[in-house]
């Protein structure tokens, strides 16, 4: 067994771990941020990371009210600005709190008058000692090259975070329910290697979503391209129908991602668009409907709240990410050209 | 000759045009944002106006220190989000002004206590009727499906907002030199015409660049998107090396935008790995050593301000993705299933 594969098994007791762990901390944290006059979030991360703080720039937006901005780091790491940082919250994410950009932007942030807090999952790592506080992820020591419990561990932190920050923290405990239904859509695991061999060679195509699983089409393209190599688009949908849709060739492969909620009804009316151009369409979702329009279905027989749909319909990106670098000969552990730690400034 | 191209060949007279025509009114218009102790920015759009809204961020944080948000538009459009916008500026762009989720992004934020501006290049839209300001692009009726004038027009608003914003109107005359940089750069159209017959079967690649000229890279893979069908992805320079680098393929095209400037040795670095990669390089540059790398090489014999740059470097962007319809028969003023005006909601 790889060891991303058993990273991906362990995320549902992550998730809970994080829970038991971070609860009473992040309440008190929730309840200085408050405290402050805290008028914008910035959040800061690359790769993985950033992604997590797209799913964070919606939970923000929409369940705390706080206008949220997601960090070019390059502001700070090469052109020097001087942002009015006074009233703004800035969390910087990185699993391995190494990231010397997002450690940088994290420092520049606090001498210009930022309050700071780091999400990783090292004690003691870099950022933690930049950072006016800390989230950890407790996801244990993650050997894949590939994040995968760093990722949906990041997703439950911020989860939390906005839970507490809402001042309900009761609602953090949904991440118990999210962690069974974690654990459930793992049973998808048979099917996803069976399906893995039809995408063998595939070169190219697109990962879709919108609103809070536009991180999940983000981070399942990722994922792809870095243990199979595939250079899949992710678009939101709305942007996708302003022009990418015109690139989609007869049988290039479309990957929905379309959980019951808000933007359920977008994905459905992408998916018939798509039939209509005769793309193969592969849909995770737990709606019939659209099920229906799919060469390949990843049924994801659990449901849970829209906002936390993002934790449970990343695992089967994750297992087909595995399976396909199987498939492929390739070993999902040791992708070319990348390491654990990739160091930008 | 295809409207396309005709309205590529105008942008130099637009840039001036609105640079006399809105100077002005811009200045006072920043003066009013001045005396309200704006702390925020918002900017809204979708496709190429979402990514001159990438420009508008770095330029805004980086030349007057706001920090900026990119808004996702479905926190109102979908998740009837609750946002603070107190002592936040809302920049909301459409060409068209028609763009419903912009308008109504715009609307619920003026509701919520926002100031609100419109940059559009169509007067009386829906965008001017719900914006407390208008600034307009004065780009003249664009025909092409594909935009390119109100694109640029776009940037050069945002940079004279900035320039103003900073109390430095004068700084806004740069755009006449930058006009004629444009005009400049149109010489390399004949070589663009017999290059685009090596890429008439290019099916995928990338197109890569970092901070300022980030939204070259988006813009010029939609310009390839929607006119050539072609999936390339665009990636910022670290983001790219945070994973999506391990899928490059030997003979993989990329497309790398290097102007000088702060994000140049960045670029420098990712073309070498490239090359290593055995890719097939495409460079849009001024400077001898990274264009040397290239199989292709995009010379461009004209040297801007960094931050002025994208408006120069998109216009090979734009020539190829109109040569290169036409090396593959498509009509460039006719992508398919795109109309000039896309509403999402």
């Amino acid at each position: 067994m790889s060891h991303m594969l058993d990273e991906i098994h362990q995320q549902p007791e992550v998730i809970r771990r994080l829970l038991a762990r971070e609860k009473e901390a992040v309440s008190e944290l929730a309840k200085e941020i408050r405290s402050k006059d805290i008028r914008f979030i910035v959040l800061a991360g690359r790769g993985t990371s950033d992604h997590a703080a797209v799913y964070g720039k919606y939970l923000l937006e929409v369940k705390n009210g706080y206008p949220v901005a997601l960090a070019d780091l390059s502001v700070f790491t090469l052109y020097d600005a001087k942002l009015r940082m006074e009233q703004v919250l800035v969390i910087g994410i990185s699993q391995s709190g190494q990231a010397a950009d997002v450690a940088e932007y994290l420092q520049r942030s606090k001498d210009l008058g930022a309050l700071t807090v780091a999400i990783t999952n090292v004690p003691g790592s870099l950022l933690t000692t930049i950072a006016h506080h800390t989230i950890l992820c407790h996801a244990g020591e993650e050997l894949g090259v590939a994040a995968t419990k760093t990722y949906t561990s990041t997703l439950a932190a911020l989860f939390l975070l906005s839970a507490c920050l809402a001042d309900v923290p009761q609602e953090a405990d949904k991440l118990i329910l999210c962690s069974e239904a974690m654990q459930q859509v793992m049973a998808l695991e048979p099917y996803i290697v069976d399906r893995a061999e039809r995408y063998r060679y595939m070169h190219d195509g697109y990962v879709i979503s919108r609103g809070f699983n536009y991180c999940t089409a983000m981070e399942m393209a990722l994922k792809l391209a870095e243990t199979s190599y595939t250079g899949l688009n992710a678009y939101s949908a709305a942007d996708f129908l302003h022009g990418p849709i015109a690139a989609v060739h007869e049988s290039d492969p479309c990957f929905l991602i379309a959980p019951p909620g808000k933007a359920y009804e977008n994905m459905l009316d992408i998916a018939k668009r798509l039939c209509e151009r005769k793309a193969e369409i592969v849909v995770l979702s737990s709606e019939t409907e659209i099920l229906a329009l799919a060469t390949t279905a990843f049924k994801v027989d659990v449901t849970v709240p829209e906002e936390l749909s993002p934790l449970v319909y990343i695992v089967p990106g994750q297992l087909l990410a595995n399976y396909l670098a199987l498939a492929r000969g390739n070993d999902p552990d040791r992708p070319r050209g990348l390491s654990k730690v990739t160091i930008t400034r």
